[in-house]
This record gives C-alpha cells, sequence and structure tokens, in this order.
C-alpha cells in the first residue's frame, strides 16, 4: 500500500468522479501504434509502475487491473506490488473487452489520442458507447514528464534505397487507384520512413522520425516538424512531388480535406486523428498499401542485405572469438557482451545502431525468451553452460537480427542434446519447399516436429519479417502458428523473415538459433528460404549421430558458404579467422 | 436452348413476377443441413440438371448462375447445357453473396425450410432483408417428386453405443447448464441418432434417420415418424426418459416452447424452425455439445472400431488378391470392382452397408478425387497402370474408410515414385507427436513437405473425423489447411481421422493412400497417431531408396501390425494369406 503508483491512481479517481466516469482505460500505446513508445507517451508505466512492451490498465472507482501476456506475469506482479493494481493473466478468453462486455452501461471513457480504430470498435461491439476525449493522464502528470524528441533526419540514400519517393508514391497511388480511395493518410512511421527515403533517431532502435503523411492522387504532404531537417532535404522533398507541413498541423488539414474516400489502416490510425475530418468522410479500412510494397524486397535490396549480413557477420565472428578468450581471463558480464558487440559492430562502415537491445542471457537467464540485463540485475559469464546472444545491427545496406548459443565451459550431454533439437528445428523449416501465396502461419508447426517428437516446445512464433534499415519486426508476413493465417500472411518472393526456434529450461538454460531468410522463387510455382546471416553453428554442441544425412549436408552446405563469404574478411583477423575456420569445417 | 430445365426456370420466374421477386435463391441444402440430402429436397438438381453435392443458384429476370468449387467445373458445364444457367467459379472472391451484396436494394427470396441461420445471417449482411416464406419450388414441382422415406429404425445395440441415451443426454445437459440453456434443439441427424443410440436407413451412407430433439432440462422429446419404430424401441426412448412426437410436429411444439433460452447449431438449424418458436425467445448459438461428445471416443469404443477394422482388413485382402487374379483372367470394369468389394464387406459379420459410394478410379479416373464410375460412363481394368480405390463399410462396431492404389500390369518408374512420395507425405504425417489442444488444420502443411520438394501438392484436405457407425464424414476435428484454424478444431485423445494424401496427374493415373488414425495420449501432452486400419501397401510400388531409415521403419512396423492382425483371420483363405504375406514383408 502507499506506493507513488498508488496515489497516482487516486488522483485519477478523483478526476474521473469530478467528470462521472465509471471506467478510464489507460492503453500502452501512442499516436502511431509503434512497437517501441515515446517516453512522452509511457502514460501506462507512469500510472501502474508496469514497464512491459504491451498491456492496457483498467482503472475503477473500486477496481485496478492490468491485462498482460504470458511473458510478462512475472515482471507485472513485481512492478505492479503496492499499485492496487491487479494482474489479469490475458489470455484468448481473459481480455480487457472480455471484462468489459460485463459492465455495459458503465461510462467508459479513454485517451482517443492513442487509441486506434480497430480497438475503439472493438470496446464499442463489446460494451456500447466510449468516450475518447478524455486526456486525463495530462491534468495529473504534471511533473518530469519527458519532452517529445526532437532527432536529425537524415536520408537514406538513393544507393540504397534505390527507389526515389516519387516512384514509390506512385505505386502508393496505384494501389489507392484500385482500393478507390483518393486520400490516403499514413501514420505510421516506418511506412513515413519507406515512402520518403528519410530516417530519424525519434524511437530507440527503430531508424524513424515523428510525423504523418497524407497522400492524394495529385499531391503528398509530409507532417513533420521542420527545424529537424536540412534544406538539401526539404528541397529534395519537395522535387519529388512531397509538401512539408508541421507536425502539429496534420488535424487542422485533415479538417479541411475535401476528400471522396480516405484509406486507412485501423490498427494503425487513432481515432483523435480521425476525429479531425469533416462529418461524413468516407473511410475505406485496408493495410497501408507500403507495407505490402516495403515487404517484398527487389533483388537490389537483396543483393545489398546480402553485404550488410557479411559485415554482420564479420562483426560476429570477431565477438565471439573474443569472448572465447575473454571469459577465461576475467569476470565478463552479460552487460560487457552487450557492450563489446555494439562495439564491434559499430566498427563495420554502414553500421548505424541497434536494431533492437541485445539479449545476452546466460544459463538461467537465457532461458527467458525476452530477458534483458539491465545494471540492476545481470549475471557474470562463468561456470558452465550456456549463453544465448540474440542482437542485431542497423546498417545503411539491411537490418540484422541473429541469435546463437555458444558453449561457456563444459556443456552436458542433456545440453548438446537440446543445442542438436533446435538446430534440427532450425533445419527443418529452412529447408523446404512451399506453395507461393501460402499463408505462412500454417508453416510454422513444420519446425516444431523434431521437437515435439521428444515432447518440447516453445511458446513464441518461428519468425517475424524484418524491415530493410527499418523496424526489425516488421509485417505483414509472419511465421507463426500464433497468428491467424490471414490473406495478409501470405508468402511471396522478396520477403525476409526470421528462423529462430528455441528450447528453454527454466531456472537453467537457454538454447536458440536465429538466421533471417529470404523468399525465392524455385521457378515451378513453389517458394524457398535462402539464407541470408553468415554465422557458423557451433559444432562442438551438436551430437552428430542424431542428424540425418540430410541434415548434415544442409549443415555443411551452410558453413561452406559462411567460410567462404566470411574468410575474406577476416584476414587481419586471424583469431577469428580460426574461430570461424574451426567451426565450418565439413561433418 | 430449351432443355426441360430451360423451362423450368421459365416458370420459377414466373412465380417470381406474380410475387414480385427479383432475385430467388435455390440452395443445395435439406431441412437437417445434411451432406447427402434426400431425394426429395434435391431442388437444386430438378430445376437445374446440376447434382453435384454443394451449389447453389440465383435466379433473377435476366440473368441465372450457379455457384460450384473447382471439383464440379467441368461436370456443371456439362449438365447445365441448355438450361440457361451460367456456372460462377465459386472461390474466396466470387461466391453468391459477394454477387448478392452488388444487388443492394432489390427483392430477395428463398425457402426458409432448407436455409441455415448462419447463411440467413451472412446474407441479411450483405444485402439486407430477405423473405424466407418462398417455397416457389413446391409450387412448380409437381409431377414425380420423390417421397419421403420410411425406412425402418433399428437399435444401436448397447453393447456397441456403451453409453445409454440417458447417460449421453445427462452429459448434454451438463453442457447446456455451462452454456445458461434451459432447452436444447437437435436438427442435424446424425446428432440425434447418436443420443438415442438409433439408427435408420433414410439417407443413403448414413445409418441415420428423419428427426428432431429438443433436450430439456427435464424432459426431453424425439419427433420421428413412429410407424418406422417397433414397440420394443418405443419402450426403451421412454425408459431414458426420451417421449415420442411425430415428426411433423416440431413446429407446434417449439410454438409453445416456454423456454429462457435455446441452444441451437446455427450452422445445422433451419429458419423455418427458428420461425416456430414464440417470439422473443432467446437463442443461443453454438456448436452442438454431442458434435463434440461423439467426436471423442472413449476406449471402449476404439477397441471396437480395432476389431472392425480387422474384419474390414480380411475383405480388403479378399478383394485385392481376388482383383490381382480376375483381372489377368477377364474383362473386370471399375463397376465390378466397387461390387465385389461390396459383396466381400457384407460377408463380414457386423456389416451394415457401405459408408460411401466406393471410387474406384482406374489411370485417368483415378486423377478425379471424387470420381465415380456409373453405367453410363465406367473404364474397365485392363493395360497398365494404377487403380485407386477409396472404399468403407458401416459396421455395428465402427465405420471405415481407406483408399488403396494398385498396381496393374507394369508400373513405370514414374508412377513408381508417384506412390513413394504418397507415402513418404502419408508416414510424414502418420509419425508426428503433437501438442494436445492444437487447431488440427495446423498440422496439414507437414504432410505435403515431401511432395512440395518434389514440385507437387494435392487441392483437397489431407483428413476428415469419423463417425463410430455414423457418418463417414464426421467434425469437428479436420487436418486440412484449407480450414479455418478454430477453436472447435482443436485435436483432443478419442479421435479418429483419416489421412489421405495424393498425387493426381490429369488424365493420367491418380495415387492416394489413406488410413483411419486415433489420436491418443502420449503421457506428456502430447498426441500421436495410433493407426486403425489395416491392410498392407504395395511393396513393388515403392522405391525403397527414396525412403529414409525412419520411414522404412515406420512401413515395417505397420506392415508386421497388419499381417499379425489379420493372417489368423485368413487361414481359410490362402490366396488372400499369401496376398497379404507377399506385401508385408520387411524390407
Amino acid at each position: 500500500m502507499g506506493s507513488v503508483y498508488y496515489d497516482r491512481v487516486q488522483a485519477l479517481r478523483g478526476l474521473m468522479r469530478e467528470r462521472g466516469i465509471d471506467i478510464y482505460l489507460i492503453l500502452s500505446s501512442d499516436p502511431h501504434i509503434c512497437e517501441y513508445r515515446l517516453d512522452y507517451w509511457k502514460t501506462r508505466d507512469w500510472l501502474s509502475g508496469f514497464t512491459g512492451s504491451m498491456g492496457h490498465v483498467l482503472i475503477t472507482h473500486d477496481e485496478a487491473y492490468l491485462w498482460a501476456d504470458g511473458r510478462y506475469w512475472i515482471q507485472a506482479e513485481k512492478e505492479l506490488e503496492g499499485s492496487g493494481i491487479a494482474l489479469q493473466k490475458l489470455s484468448v478468453k481473459n481480455t480487457m473487452t472480455a471484462w468489459l462486455s460485463k459492465h455495459k452501461g458503465k461510462v467508459i471513457a479513454t485517451d482517443g489520442r492513442v487509441l486506434p480504430l480497430s480497438l475503439l470498435k472493438e470496446l464499442q461491439e463489446s460494451v456500447g458507447e466510449v468516450q475518447t476525449h478524455q486526456a486525463l493522464i495530462d491534468e495529473i502528470w504534471l511533473e518530469n514528464r519527458p519532452a517529445i524528441p526532437k532527432d536529425r533526419i537524415f536520408e537514406h540514400p538513393i544507393e540504397f534505397a534505390l527507389l526515389s519517393a516519387k516512384e514509390k508514391i506512385a505505386k502508393i497511388r496505384e494501389a489507392m487507384q484500385e482500393l478507390q480511395a483518393t486520400h490516403h493518410l499514413l501514420s505510421s512511421l516506418e511506412d513515413v520512413a519507406w515512402v520518403t527515403n528519410l530516417r530519424g533517431g525519434d524511437i530507440a532502435y527503430n531508424p524513424v522520425f515523428l510525423s504523418y503523411m497524407l497522400i492524394g492522387l495529385d499531391e503528398a504532404i509530409l507532417f513533420v516538424d521542420e527545424s529537424k531537417m536540412s534544406n538539401e532535404i526539404k528541397e529534395n522533398l519537395l522535387q519529388n512531388g512531397i509538401k512539408i507541413r508541421g507536425y502539429d498541423e496534420v488535424c487542422q488539414v485533415l479538417s479541411t480535406l475535401q476528400t471522396e474516400a480516405l484509406l486507412i489502416d485501423p490498427t494503425r490510425t487513432t481515432t483523435a486523428i480521425l476525429d479531425c475530418l469533416p462529418q461524413g468522410t468516407k473511410i475505406i479500412e485496408e493495410i497501408n498499401p507500403s507495407v505490402h510494397l516495403k515487404a517484398r524486397k527487389n533483388n537490389g535490396e537483396i543483393a545489398h542485405i546480402q553485404e550488410a549480413m557479411r559485415q554482420d557477420g564479420v562483426a560476429l565472428c570477431k565477438f565471439f572469438s573474443w569472448l572465447k578468450r575473454e571469459y577465461r581471463l576475467r569476470d565478463i558480464s552479460e552487460l560487457d557482451v552487450a557492450e563489446r558487440l555494439t562495439e564491434l559492430r559499430a566498427e563495420r562502415p554502414l553500421y548505424r545502431g541497434d536494431s533492437f537491445n541485445t539479449i545476452a542471457g546466460f544459463n538461467a537467464n537465457g532461458a527467458l525468451p525476452h530477458y534483458s540485463a539491465t545494471p540492476e540485475s545481470f549475471a557474470y559469464i562463468k561456470g558452465d553452460g550456456f549463453l544465448l546472444v540474440d542482437s542485431g545491427g542497423q546498417y545503411l545496406n539491411g537490418t540484422t537480427d541473429i541469435t546463437r548459443t555458444a558453449p561457456i565451459g563444459t556443456i552436458s550431454e542433456e545440453q548438446k542434446r537440446d543445442y542438436t533439437l533446435v538446430l534440427k528445428s532450425h533445419i527443418a523449416i529452412s529447408s523446404i519447399a512451399f506453395p507461393e501465396g501460402i499463408a505462412m502461419p500454417l508453416l510454422d508447426t513444420i519446425t516444431r516436429v523434431p521437437m515435439w517428437k521428444e515432447g518440447l516446445d516453445y511458446q513464441h512464433g518461428t519468425g517475424h519479417g524484418v524491415g530493410y534499415f527499418l523496424n526489425v519486426h516488421e509485417g505483414p508476413q509472419v511465421l507463426s502458428y500464433f497468428a491467424k493465417p490471414e490473406e495478409k500472411t501470405r508468402a511471396y518472393a522478396g520477403m525476409v523473415i526470421s528462423i529462430e526456434p528455441g528450447i528453454y529450461r527454466k531456472w537453467q538454460w537457454g538454447v536458440r538459433l536465429e538466421n533471417l531468410v529470404v523468399l525465392k522463387n524455385r521457378g515451378d510455382g513453389f517458394l524457398v528460404f535462402e539464407n541470408l546471416t553468415l554465422c557458423p553453428f557451433e559444432l562442438d554442441c551438436i551430437v552428430l549421430d542424431l542428424l540425418t544425412q540430410e541434415e548434415k549436408a544442409w549443415l555443411n552446405a551452410y558453413h561452406q558458404q559462411v567460410l567462404n563469404s566470411l574468410s575474406p574478411l577476416l584476414q587481419d583477423d586471424p583469431e577469428a579467422l580460426s574461430w570461424l575456420e574451426e567451426r565450418t569445417r565439413q561433418v
């Protein structure tokens, strides 16, 4: 009782009483419905103390709940302590909307500036009316609220972007015309970044910038803080047919919009933005055309990504050979691991940052799929066991994401068996062919056959789409049987996706092996996965007797490819080269 | 122009004009939404000439369409000739409701007696109002309309049914109380047959009888033509707490129903039946609880099914050894094959009929997955090639369904490769373990991996659920990636399902290999498939070099099981026994 969060909830209840609100929802989203929220918009965290990436909070006058998924149950119970907010374990049946559907007739309110249209509809279906103009947290979070960032915007050089903004807009207009839309509003930052060939630093790990974009059949407007851009960039935008207006002017421009039909993505557009539109504006709800366009990489982009992978692979060889030497000599922590890896990536020419917060989990920490070490809580790499390292870089020529599990000291037979099983699952899915256009969630079970045989499984998807010098999580493709096999999840050539099965032994160790692959046409209506990631597996952790001939052939071919690609770049680093050569020998 | 069907459509248009109807729908369903319709209800066939199992017809004053799926396109174009009705190729995008959604404001009518509630809702969503009390075909089909059948009803002896009707009703009442229903109406004939432990002969291949059942928390009423039942059966029903009313009295009884909440399955209940209810009756829409109850066979039922499989296996060995001898001696047709197989099954003690119309397709005919020979069109088994035989029996102790592909004359290398690939797919799915409760449609892709590698696939699901002396197609389980992985498709122990991959070479040959399996708990939260079907594969058609060690081990274990199970029952038939022994040798 009596934590700062408890006091905040009480303050909120005071306001709710004044306004006659029975139930208030604090959503874990921001105005652009980003995977990583701006600190300014972490209202849910500020009120509840819970810091997870997802989880809505609901406050009534005598109850308070957070709905969080399985990843966060342990963390949430700890963080919510003293707040008076109880954890609701999110499941298909236990959702916030299901709870609300039992409380019809109550006055419900939330902040429409962070409420996507899709969620509003879900709420309306289950409870009826929802007030969306109650920004109550703004009225009580008066001190120490973080500022809106103003990072510089820079160009994604055309050498890497390959298509100009003008050409991209032309493609979007084609899709708009097919959908019979006269205007299209983009709220999602990665789509704006892709269309404009601009990048920024407002959000951690995702090289995007705060903005909206309105595309008509004849004109296009970028809503952005002009002070972040050079004159050269502004001029370039104009030359590509893009006008510039202030970030805060979007609502005003929308309010005067004479449109026949506005195309928006209901999962990425807030109700507050739509409230700006003149009464009666026709809305077409569809996934943004740019999501499909940027998901299918062209051959030029793929060639760039392959080069980024070589550079990333060099950094990884240097890192793992450094680790192998250093952990025997001195105390290396999980934090040191992450830091060293970032340093080595930063030496690569086109590196611009990490693509997410490195997961370096030793033994029991590696058994938590979403672990990250903090200065308050981390482990040292000592004794025997597995170090799981999941990391990635942002390069001008591509975004990387790789997981390897390194042996520390002596590895037990059980650990080797786990490593081998994860590798078998990795190979099982990597080596299939599949019909073009199949819904990718349907393929995930193929990965799991070797593990299921042994009574093992993992509670996360096998793979996610990956952007091109953009977000490391990018749709619409998804290789996860937790996702619905919808139309938008269909497989097409050029898509980049991760393959990352794992085994997690609670309190003991975790093994995950992740490569990125690109979908390639085989020429007969079938697609295959072509490897992009270049970094060897650990032969000493593999029980060769558990591999079939086909699996050994896959492993040998992969290692040959890694050796051929990386060894020319490691001639000046004999330690890393010999680390590589040892691991890529044929078996 | 000027076929009898054209005249019938014109007569219908005359009536439509009189009633002011713009669009009239003739549905391919009956009052119980059965897979096999009564002849009396084949109004769609009578009007259009099209005889396929599925396909709605839509008539306007100047247009007429049939929506049929890919199985029926060739057949439909032939059968519709001269009717003035055009084929619409049914797809996700081209549906009757999609067509209707472009014709809002028109007066649309149909016969509510064969319109399931789920389809009415779909129609209402896409077009608005639909008149459901226009039984126009009744007014023009005045001659030679088939009678409603009156086949005798018989008991499914408790020795095989194992649970009494009273016990089954008690389980249904438990489910009703969970769903907060006070009454439950069953329209689906297989559910009524299962609950009452009665069987009949009104519908081909499905041992069911025309009926409805109304279950309250205290009483239960079976609506059936009493003249079909013996006094003993009637008494037995009463002892199980089931009252009897006439089949035609269901509407009257429903009209006086004092219920708080009536549970129905919207996909199996017609709007005409629901119109009988007093205004304002609360409807709970759910899959019938009996669907779930009868899908999970208990250990006693599984033991019975295993015995039925032995008997079926004996008939099959006798059949295939007969075939192997006879086709060399004289002209055997596809029709002879079906007839002989039925004769041999009929010799088995508990046989009560076939479970579907035997598919015996030689060479090109085998390449049509839903082929059936007719006296007007069939082939002789001569020369070289494959004979595909898909057949099954109804036994008091189980329902069988098996496909084998037999070599005729000399088999080419390409044919052997196809046979081997189908077998590899069959083994791939048969030998997995998988988490209890997984949605079974997600498992289908595992089957297809060996075929996809070679650029092959098949355009039907891998497997369907199977009843217990009931319908050979039974839900809710389904092993097909064409089905949605919904809640109701979850896998549980005791479910019986078919595994039937195939390769179809248009105009050349077809290979399909089908076994039935039962889902068994492995004891660690995972399920496995346990084989039920007992009949060898054709070793001479298998390229052993294409099998892995694991696949050979599976094949040898299966053949050993078949040999051990069947050879004791074939001691009096040396020809069949030696046919069996030759095919079950270890490789």
